[in-house]
């Protein structure tokens, strides 16, 4: 089954409002195993919104139209839908009904522009709105389903879960999923990683293999479709299998979480604390970690030591050794690590010290960074990166990387990296 | 001028990611004068590709494609755009030497895909991308000017705003200017504002009145065209002048800036330092203000005290004021701040302890935010705040009620706040 979601609303296009409908019905579709092609965007105009329809009608077996259902005259959807299919609204008495309740639980007349949201298509199907007075309607007309539903989210979302989703369901011809998992990588660039398995993604076809890089991280999709999702997983996995036997040592999840949530999943799975000391992400790391809920129960606390007093005075950083060998320094990046270990007493101490620019500090250029990794009871280690772009470029980098680091430190014990 | 957005890429019709490129680029059109007619996405497909951009060139004058530019084998936009065309890309030397360069900074061949970024349109412009390898393209073909962008955002909105806004407005039919002022508002409610000012909205003309909301903060752009930059200002003055009389007090900038812009300016204006404590918020203000290039002329540093021992043993919050009022409490937000203020010898402090979620904390509320200001010489004041929303929803919404109350306090004085 071709579908394709038109979204219809000239905010849309002023770019005051995102458009996110078309992924939440593009998320639902593919689960449901029904492809979506295109999202279509256009605005409160009759004679545009009758152009895109008649274009959808040529190539897709399910049309979604979001938007246009209000009392308003700028809003024409099913009224343009009517148009294009010749068929002739009519009036749908409990529709009317319920809108007229409203109205009188208001203590307000109704207004007149309200009794078109009562109008239907005769051989339709409405799904009724119990949160605003625009119901949703669905119509079949020379094998093409039109479905139309109200713009605001909170209308929209609980209509498609309870009445929309099932009745998707009951056009579907075979009972067909599709059925995803993402595997994600970090430090390995993204055309490196595909020269690395294009063989596979040369002969992919059920599952498909889709890379996406973003800021060092690689995504690979993997998505297969079969008749339920055990038999689509089993399509999957030698396909899976293949790909980390080749590039599994980039590769930090096979669960499509984030670098922090990784870590924080392996913290806690270890009983173990992390401390940070953050100089040049000025606070990124902490922020990351603590964005994934129940944190608190592995990160004890960070300091964002942005300059030296706040090395010595808050981690008691011994002054000559960042006279000697400066604040960017693996000398610093190591003690940094160990003392915000000891003095939050935590299980693991993660530091960062280095230049995000725009300028060189201490005589050292732009990219330049030091991490430090402490683990209770083994020696201090620290590591030296450069990495290029903007100030915010390095930063986001520095701290992926730290995670990145970490999360292999513990995954893989001391000796191996 | 009439356009369209064309995104590619199967991950939007997957629903996997939002397309906020087609808002960003349509705000940018609507300001320039151009009309943005419809939105179109469609997946790495080069069958499908090629139908949206033949009907594209039917009714736009201006074509905007973003994403599919990169070195894999999925990434067709501009092969495609060219084959629609008739035309055939040639290699732009600097942009050969550019990849060739970055590969060896990395100490790294260049992997073959990589090479056909550096294919371009022989008539047309090119866009050089300093944060990655694909650069922007532009071709005009038969009247239809295609513009070509990378998908990752942090290449295309600097490209953009760099090197295809002048672009754009040198294809505009009359030489006139199109001239903005943006200003931000905090502590007020997009629909409260707009009603505030909603009769200078309905006689808008020249200039425009764009509202904007995000995350807690509103935004009003005010868009004038005029012959030249110093006109559209003068036009754009009363508008200004009229709305900053009605709403000015939760203005914070008339220029554009984020708060921790303001904030980093305001202390350094004044010669002034400041240092953190963050307990919900986790590292998020110290990143927003050290994410400011040059904010370690006025950033001392930061603790993220996620736990009770970092806020004892780091910042020596004394264990009975934890006991006896909690560490959600007024009494911990003050002693918090005061303790930063001091040990990082600084004129500010500001501190911030609460729950963010998702579950309550010591028994209080999931949105209670408790934020400490200790200015030196002065005594050290607590706030109260409840937020609403999802976790990220209140660590960001703190976070910019923090920098906020310590903009105001800044720039008015202790006895107005």
């Amino acid at each position: 089954m071709r579908a394709e979601i038109i979204a219809v609303g000239t905010e849309l296009l002023l770019g005051h409002t995102l458009n996110t409908h078309a992924s939440f019905l593009s998320r639902e579709c593919s689960e449901l195993g029904i492809g979506v092609y295109y999202h279509i965007t256009v605005g409160d105009n009759r004679d545009r919104l009758k152009e895109v329809i008649r274009t959808a009608r040529e190539r897709s077996d399910l049309v979604i139209l979001t938007g246009g259902l209000g009392p308003t005259e700028d809003d024409l959807t099913k009224e343009t839908v009517a148009e294009v299919l010749g068929i002739e609204l009519v009036e749908h008495p409990p529709t009317r009904r319920w809108i007229e309740d409203l109205f009188r639980q208001r203590g307000m007349p109704v207004p007149s522009g309200n009794y078109k949201q009562a109008l239907v298509f005769p051989q339709g199907t409405v799904f009724p709105n119990d949160r605003g007075t625009a119901p949703g309607l669905a119509v079949t007309h020379e094998g093409v389903t039109y479905v139309m539903l109200p713009g605001p989210p909170h209308e929209l979302i609980p209509m498609f879960e309870k009445q929309v989703k099932p009745f998707l369901i009951s056009l579907l011809p075979e009972k067909e999923v599709i059925h995803s998992q993402v595997l994600r990588f970090f430090g390995i660039g993204e055309s490196y990683l595909e020269e690395r398995i294009k063989d596979l993604i040369d002969r992919q076809n059920n599952p498909t293999i889709a890379p996406y890089a973003k800021r060092g991280e690689v995504t690979i999709r993997l998505t297969a479709k079969a008749s339920n999702v055990q038999e689509a997983e089993e399509r999957i996995a030698p396909v899976r299998q293949a790909i980390l036997e080749r590039v599994g040592a980039y590769c930090y999840s096979e669960r499509d979480e984030t670098l922090e949530q990784v870590t924080v999943n392996q913290l806690r799975d270890r009983g173990q604390t992390l401390a940070l000391a953050e100089s040049c992400t000025g606070g990124l790391v902490a922020q990351m970690i603590t964005s994934v809920p129940g944190a608190s129960e592995v990160f004890k606390g960070g300091v964002v030591c942005y300059t030296n007093e706040a090395k010595e005075w808050l981690l008691q950083v011994p002054r000559n050794i960042i006279d000697v060998h400066g604040a960017i320094s693996m000398e610093t990046a190591c003690t940094l690590a160990e003392q915000a270990a000891q003095r939050m007493d935590a299980d693991w101490g993660l530091s960062v010290t280095g230049v995000a620019g725009p300028s060189p500090a201490e005589g050292k250029p732009v990219g330049l960074v030091y991490v430090g990794l402490a683990e209770r009871g083994r020696p201090v280690r620290a590591y030296r990166f450069t990495f290029r772009g903007s100030r915010e470029d390095i930063r986001v980098r520095a701290a992926k990387q730290m995670l990145f680091l970490l999360q292999e430190r513990i995954k893989k014990g001391e000796l191996t990296t």
